[in-house]
């Protein structure tokens, strides 16, 4: 167990303040981790796996299924979370919705872990 | 609400195959998830910030605490986490555990979301 001493704060306590830039800020850090919670599961992976392989860039939802072995609600809800944490875009044409990348969300995902 | 067909398999469905390489594979996707679970708190991503911004890239856990305002169960756990997951490495030195970033951790976390 390790012990604990209280701190004035970390700018005031000369002995261990961090010499680099200050910490990640609160609210910063809650929008980094809502995206990377929105990639911490496999199956979530795995589908953007599959859109990212897709013809064009993008996947019938019908073809999201079969691969992970998964039901159509968990399906859905997964691509749900997908969107709505920006990295998935929806397009419904005709009988199926299809979803492709949204440009660069992957990319500043990686530059939110790579820049803490 | 998506509309859904049974498939063969993505391998036999001409109309909808994705081109490209296969989908990640499940241990790979679980691999990776786990990783990125660590990072998926706001908490833990500024716990990683404050280690990186340490002198000599540490920080000692005493300096922990006070700058996000959290007790010291629950910093150990958050810390715990992002050990197991090959984040942090930690070192005890006399009175206190040193906490530093494990070379190229984050970089790996962030090409695993770049490469699906």
């Amino acid at each position: 167990m390790d012990t604990f001493q209280p701190l004035a704060s970390a700018a005031e306590s000369a002995c261990c303040t961090p010499s680099g830039r200050p910490a990640l800020g609160a609210a910063e850090a809650q929008a980094r981790a809502r995206v990377l919670k929105a990639l911490s599961d496999p199956n979530r992976l795995r589908l953007l796996s599959i859109v990212k392989a897709g013809d064009g860039g993008e996947a019938c939802v019908c073809d999201l299924t079969e691969p992970l072995d998964l039901g159509q609600p968990t399906v859905s809800h997964h691509l749900k979370i997908l969107v709505d944490a920006g990295l998935l875009h929806r397009e419904k044409r005709g009988t199926w919705a299809y979803y492709s990348l949204v440009p660069g969300a992957l990319e500043a995902a990686a530059v939110s872990v790579t820049t803490l």
